[in-house]
């Protein structure tokens, strides 16, 4: 096992009726800006919820953060929190919401430019303002990590950052918004949760047992709960194991020294960024072919995948087989298609992210063996 | 599944080596107690390590503490801390010098009686002071919970507190630190956090799916890694396996909002306080009629144990038996003998244990259903 450090200080209150405990958490005296996403918040009662918890306090709304949240509008709530003297957010939302709010807290003190600082150059945040969240979508685990992605429709570009102090301070996980939640949502939160264990997974065996029995103990929650998430009316339970498997997928609970790979989300940032797909449909395109192109360098993982998660005994190219087709048949079950050409995505876009790599000179995966070439093979696996 | 709340700050730090990080996390200007137990730092080139990093700092030493720790010797720290102003802890050792460092730190400032206060009442600490671990020995997972267990020989007593301003602020895990460690000690500490995933397993199944696979995941790896750490020459993995799996067995991660037993700590308590034997040791004897005595309450998860674990697809009376035989097998694989007799105990210390959880009209387990008359069959069971 590699040496490690380790921290998570995010306090969870999670279960049915703990909006209400949003009273009692968040700071009294700061003046708090709460930001949101599209609105559907106020349709599904989540919005009453959190105003009703927020009496007496200071509050000022920021909603309209988008799906991949865009640069240009936090940097809009950035001068607002500077401006009226914001002391804490309140991100009440999904991955996007509540990453878009961790930039707005680095930014409002920070005295460069936070694209290109903070973004591209992963630069030192200064002071970070406090934020919490009420998560609202299961998917990013970004309610209890110090991770997040922006994109910047301007340029098409998407970049990640993170650092311990961009842990919300804590977050609030009530199932029950799940009911609400559209299915193809659900589908692409169920993927997400899904290949997150997979890039801290799907590396190297460097004999950390307890991480491996943890993620494959996500794994087969998420494929024994999906249907039931699935279904018209989820129930309770299953609900309250797909919001607690999509916080652990990513809590960093499952990963303390191990090597990770992220190259499947790198590549799918990028097909988001050129052609708008949703995340977690990204992922589930390019997986399968990370798979199939990495082979040699994760098949003892891939074995270990086989065996632990699905319980077939398979060795080498047909463990490859097997976890390709338990992963697609996985995703194909939730209602997503795997392949580029499913979306009219062919060979210019191919061409066109390789082409990025190549121009940053990226060396992606555990210890930087996904190279542009690899990019390439990966995504022409998957036209 | 249960509503929870989850929060564990403790930063781990962990590897070979990783001691002479103590010089970075120590605080800095405050006058230090570093606490230890019988001396065998002394030996093993704990103490020097640390002491080479700690160079520079204000340092008392207050050594001694005892397996199982008295709260005698720990008021002669409390009175040390106070003459001296002491301003932050540092425990090298075991759970016994980490639990009796957390008392130390919440009687400093106390202005009640801790024992009748805090242990025997449970009442709420005023300031407690910053505590660091040095982890010398795998089992009680101290280094990372909020708990510490504190005996008292004058009376033969054994209690327990927990508040979250115990948590350490820091743990340095040193897996290196496992091969001076004696066997029966390890054996010990093998036992001792497989019961400690039990106390939290083997309860009613609420439907928390991550939960109980994470706990799988920790029995499975202390089976696995136990032959390599019993070994004359432990690998260094199987030691770091050893050290994270006693962690996690106790870090609340396997726990939240899931029913917890602990009936088999609570009697085991009174073996140790009443006729001194080891802590793992009493665990790994009362275990087997917990399963037997309270199988009605715990069969779905007595039947879960034996699939998930063991791979043996047992039904009703038949899964109690694998669990018990198992676990058995599995204590005696490390030299432990599971019944009272093998330590010449008898019908006397049965009815005095019985006796005293009449007198406080104790009801133990999840819900309370181990009740005097339940630890009474559980005993007579293991004689």
């Amino acid at each position: 096992m590699n040496n490690f450090e380790f921290q998570n200080p995010t306090k969870v209150v999670f279960g049915k009726g703990s909006i209400a405990k949003l009273s009692e958490l968040m700071y009294k005296g700061e003046k708090i800006m709460m930001t949101y996403g599209g609105g559907s918040i106020k349709k599904n009662g989540v919005y009453d919820q959190v105003m009703k918890a927020l009496k007496g306090f200071s509050v000022i709304e920021f909603g309209g953060i988008e799906p991949n949240p865009d640069y240009d509008t936090l940097m809009k709530a950035v001068e607002i929190c500077r401006k009226e003297g914001v002391g804490m957010l309140l991100a009440v939302g999904g991955g996007s919401v509540i990453d878009g709010t961790k930039l707005i807290a680095a930014a409002v003190d920070f005295k460069g430019d936070p694209w290109n600082d903070i973004l591209v150059k992963g630069a030192e945040p200064g002071e970070v303002l406090p934020l919490a969240s009420v998560l609202t979508m299961p998917a990013t685990g970004s309610e209890m990590n110090c991770n997040a992605v922006i994109s910047r429709r301007a340029t098409k570009e998407k970049f990640a950052m993170g650092h311990p102090k961009y842990y919300p301070v804590f977050s609030i996980l009530d199932p029950e918004v799940v009911y609400s939640i559209p299915k193809k949502q659900r589908a692409n939160g169920l993927t997400d949760s899904f290949i997150h264990v997979f890039e801290q997974y799907l590396t190297d065996d460097i004999n950390a047992k307890i991480q491996d029995r943890w993620a494959e103990g996500v794994f087969k929650t998420i494929v024994e709960i999906a249907p039931d998430v699935m279904a018209d009316k989820p129930s309770y339970d299953a609900c309250a194991n797909y919001m607690w498997s999509a916080t652990c997928a990513l809590n960093f609970f499952i990963c303390p020294g191990v090597n990770q790979d992220w190259s499947t989300h790198m590549i799918g940032h990028e097909l988001t960024a050129l052609c708008g797909l949703d995340h977690g449909v990204t992922l589930a395109i390019v997986l399968p072919g990370t798979m199939s192109v990495m082979r040699e360098a994760k098949m003892k993982k891939l074995e270990m995948f086989c065996k632990n998660v699905w319980g077939v005994d398979a060795k080498g190219d047909e463990a490859v087989n097997v976890a390709i087709q338990k992963s697609e048949s996985f995703f194909n079950s939730l209602g997503i298609k795997t392949r580029l050409s499913d979306y009219g995505i062919g060979e210019d876009v191919v061409n066109e992210i390789v082409r990025r790599f190549r121009e940053r000179g990226a060396k992606l995966g555990e210890h930087g063996i996904v190279t542009p070439d690899k990019v390439e093979a990966i995504l022409r696996d998957r036209l």
